[in-house]
């Protein structure tokens, strides 16, 4: 089918099985070689990035359409997704420029004159994820947190309003867990924190909190092919992250 | 105009001015003689209590839309005012019972066969407000937290969401500066604490705490007319107040 019927028949699906004036946004947060990464799509015949995101189906609940979105993304289900912030303003950015840069083939004016989206930011393995462009997207791809583009719609403030989140919740949110692989060493789980945090940390000091919080298992296995030391490689101890996440004992601001 | 016919006018109003399947709900906490205390309405001609909410409008920001719910309830303006989740289960509630509880002279399913609703919670000065209630309600009235009735829809759901909220940000956000008339004495604020943490504080450990974090002026003045001693009025500093939010250091969890 060509690109404009698919579109066609995308917009009529939408008007009759979708809830008008709503969608969900997905920020999807990696971490790979200590950089903090964040999960972009790249327009069709166009240079425009964005967040992933859709329309919410009449019969399905709205954490479930962020699910689906997730996980026709990243190919992954059951992933670490949280609703954090529902943006409404009336105006949230500039319609018709938004269009221009879409260069969509049909007018899909209709549907997007107000459009109030339920934001949600999902925390994955980046080794596990097969970025997955959909119909209207020809690419998807992490993104350095801090080298994000100008996005379309309102999307770079809602990068910022999910990171500022991820900040807050630090302390009683299992962050760490779902970000990092199994095993890691103590550098890359500060480095962690220092990106979330925005400033840095005095190593001897976050390795002596973060070990008297006693929520970690330092395993027998190092890191090996390393160009100086080998490294100890540490793993969440799943039960008592769980618990000091309960009792809310993780503060570290 | 008799009721049905201005329930008519209303709901035809709805259908042409607000967002469809969209609704806010505020959840307005007040402390009074020691109490968290919520803001409820009940329905005309029931004896069935609910959050007061209300629709939102094509051009109104949602944000908007929760200050004129709590401006026609409350009479107040410009109050301290948080949107914290939205309500997007598929069903939330028993939709056939509920419109038999709610006892309403016309058919108002179309509405509301599935809402989606953004919670606000609102923090205000007990002695402040003047509760109004609306043409489809017949009271407003405050209820004690741990004393509220079954409500309508996923009401109690709600409330329970919103205080998990308020604990959880009770470190960083002027819970205590909003809830709190401007003058107080300890064991009023230290009862405001214990109350949304939902246990007991050691009064001695929770004034030395309060005070190293030099949010508070105790005035010269003291509460008079008290049956023992007359205690120590305070009030907080509201700069020091707000650099200490800012830098994240109300931590008493």
């Amino acid at each position: 089918m060509e690109y404009t019927q698919q579109l066609e028949f995308h917009f009529d699906r939408i008007d009759k099985e979708a809830i008008p004036y709503l969608s969900v946004d997905c920020i999807i947060f990696g971490f790979h070689e200590n950089q903090l990464k964040v999960l972009l799509v790249r327009w069709k015949n166009t240079e425009e990035w964005s967040l992933p995101g859709g329309f919410i189906h009449k019969t399905e609940s709205v954490d479930d359409s962020a699910q689906r979105v997730l996980e026709e993304r990243t190919g992954l289900r059951n992933i670490f997704l949280r609703q954090f912030q529902t943006f409404g303003a009336s105006v949230r950015y500039d319609t018709a420029d938004t269009w221009k840069r879409l260069n969509l083939p049909i007018d899909h004016f209709r549907w997007t004159n107000r459009t109030i989206s339920i934001g949600y930011y999902a925390l994955v393995d980046f080794s596990r994820v097969n970025p997955t462009p959909d119909f209207m997207t020809e690419a998807c791809q992490w993104w350095d947190v801090d080298m994000v583009p100008p996005l379309l719609f309102d999307h770079n403030d809602i990068i910022d309003s999910a990171l500022k989140t991820l900040r807050i919740q630090l302390n009683w949110q299992p962050i760490g867990y779902n970000l990092l692989p199994e095993k890691f060493t103590m550098p890359e789980l500060q480095k962690l924190y220092e990106t979330i945090l925005g400033r840095t940390l005095d190593p001897r000091n976050f390795q002596k909190k973060i070990l008297g919080l006693e929520i970690l298992d330092r395993l027998k296995e190092r890191r090996r092919g390393g160009a100086h030391r080998s490294p100890y490689l540490y793993s969440f101890n799943k039960e008592q992250y769980e618990a000091a996440l309960q009792e809310g004992s993780l503060m570290f601001l």
